[in-house]
């Protein structure tokens, strides 16, 4: 399998990353990530541009997924050009210099016991 | 990234805001929300109507998202032409003047630990 | 809005009702849903086939979803040719006489806090 | 309903097993899994290629769906050309013979209580 499948435009219109955390980081940390497939032969580099309610978007934040590779990136460890804060919704617009796909999973552990959800990313 | 990304007609066909709630309001509260993205440079009206099982459709709720910004509206808090009502079924279409993305949110703390689900809406 | 949204065919691979639950009934009751809207002026006819793993499929079961209106029908209350058990996979086709959406949906309560999930069903 | 509905090439992004678990099993144990719907007359041989973040390719896994038939297939089980490791990112590329349909669904039990989601898969 070399075949490049996916599209090169994705968008997370809820992206949100707790502002707390119950049980022991790194697994249990409330954190929200993409997930991005690269099935091709060629390295996907990745544009970041982050949305938000009351002030202009913010980035380039960038990423590469080498050659049939997956990337599993955390919000909350993106630094470059700032971090994400927490407790407060935001969007992302991702694009990809080659076919991706994507798919966005939060773990949310404010309480005793996580919540999780992951859904397909909407491609453009 | 001024381009306009989505598309102008979203449905969710399950809504359900619980009835009760465990937890520190409002982050706790059990709510139903949509999150929707406008990347482009124009503001994007919004026109909800809500669908039930046993009665006429209900609207229309007017939002406004503007340029370059993302809104995460609660349903919870829409309150003309009238309040969401907790605990039964709902359906919502969402018509925009331009393109938008538009993904569903629910957190359920009817019971002592949350659980948490979010998916694309339906884009016609 | 009498406009026909959606479309007369859907998927969801991935049926199951937990069986067991904790909780009080009905809210509580472990079930799976699907959600589905009629935005048009004429009734919908949905004929539902159920798919197994082990043995061939089951139906015709027969639901109507009236104009301008929204059904939440949980598999737990199809009783029509037969009911559907509990604790198995199982996988769902939805026919509909015109246009609609539909949205799959799952409370499990097995254990003491409940377990959510909802995502858009396939549109073929 | 006899129609071969779906397509024949599934891609799902955030593959995760969780490595621990709390609950009785195998219903509780952490698990992922995809839910295939054949609805054909015909069996859907499925090959499912596993990529990682740090390592090459592996598969082909081999799988079939009988006629008119779902399976519901735990990443867990696979054992061949190895398993899947847990605790860590993987994603998967399923291709069929035939048009059919791709759920994905985890159930995460690493705390007392589980969380779920699941998620139509990506069809390129």
């Amino acid at each position: 399998m070399t075949k490049a499948i996916g599209t090169t435009l994705w968008v997370l219109a809820d992206g949100y990353i707790p502002g707390e955390s119950t049980g022991e980081p790194p697994e249990m940390l409330s954190h929200e990530a993409i997930c991005v497939l690269n099935t091709s032969d060629k390295a996907a580099d990745l544009t970041l541009t982050l949305y938000f309610e009351d002030r202009e978007p913010v980035g380039p934040y960038e990423l590469t997924v080498e050659p049939r590779r997956t990337l599993h990136q955390r919000f909350n460890d993106l630094r470059d050009p700032e971090t994400v804060p927490t407790g407060i919704g935001y969007a992302c617009v991702i694009e990809a210099s080659g076919p991706v796909v994507v798919q966005q999973t939060r773990l949310d552990s404010r309480q005793a016991e996580n919540a999780l959800f992951s859904t397909l990313a909407y491609s453009a």
